[in-house]
């Protein structure tokens, strides 16, 4: 399937909700995309792309994925890449050692956590989420996989708003969306 | 892989958490489990046999994830039998008309909600969940794809609790789980 295809079936399957979860705020939602078999399947393979090498091997140790749409698009990516998935969850619900961060959202504040020993250090990592926005999710997972010492290749994400400034917060590491609105 | 050896990996790689979320209660923690390529992978394997034929052909139309872990199992399961994926969240977080059911959980209350056209009448739905505790996310799982006119084949979790209830709750419905404790 060629990225054509794949931005085809963004557009056809991710559908705008006006004023959700807040007044003039346009949520993108992705359940359509996720109940159409093919055009799952298709948006993985598109993500994990960005974890495998010229070869076509992946070259990830750990798929992070951060609570809760992330976890529905990196699981999968992280099986088709032969690396293990890790998650990056709000405050309170991992029960291990954690690192924390606190970020500002697009609309409101959160604090992340990443299990201490879910990244080993000298680990390769890919951050796989479903949008960027202001980038302070992908920023905030950042620092907590440095703090466990891994190092964190790129980001893949299904769609970036481009009216937001996302990829300045992403800063030098790699970023690959299939699709920018 | 038989299901003796997935057993194997579930009892190496699911750590026991004393008093998580709250004292007395012990977490079933399955992130070493997720963080572990091959065992992953095993895992989801076994629970998507439960929506095979005979012949190993896929027979079910969607499978639904409960929020949030449930997405992580789910997802892949979905691609696994050429079905689509629909999440059940909790109140609140999706976008469009929902169906919504309040029920008691082994801590505390939850309300959970599905998208309306999520599910369309005498779609064949599998149920993946991590853990089968008291039953009740199933139960109001079950309600809320029948309230869209699915018909939901069998639940499939990794573990089930058998000190709790869950098992008689899930009442006539097939259920699979790779590990009673």
């Amino acid at each position: 399937m060629s990225a054509e295809g794949v931005r085809a079936a963004l557009e056809r399957l991710v559908r705008d909700v006006p004023d959700f979860p807040e007044p003039g705020i346009v949520f993108k939602d992705i359940t359509p995309l996720l109940a159409d078999h093919k055009a799952f399947s298709q948006v993985v393979e598109a993500l994990a792309e960005m974890g495998r090498d010229e070869s076509g091997a992946g070259v990830v140790d750990k798929v992070v994925g951060m609570e809760a749409r992330g976890f529905i698009l990196a699981a999968p990516v992280a099986l088709a890449l032969g690396a293990g998935f890790v998650p990056v969850r709000k405050a309170g619900k991992l029960p291990g050692e954690t690192h924390a961060v606190s970020y500002a959202l697009e609309y409101g504040e959160a604090t992340l956590e990443l299990h201490r020993d879910a990244v080993a250090p000298g680990e390769r990592v890919l951050l796989v989420d479903d949008v960027l926005a202001t980038g302070g999710t992908v920023a905030a997972t950042r620092q907590l996989v440095e703090a466990c010492g891994g190092v964190v290749v790129g980001v893949a994400v299904l769609m970036e708003l481009g009216f937001l400034p996302g990829r300045e917060t992403v800063g030098d590491l790699p970023l690959h969306a299939l699709m920018t609105i």
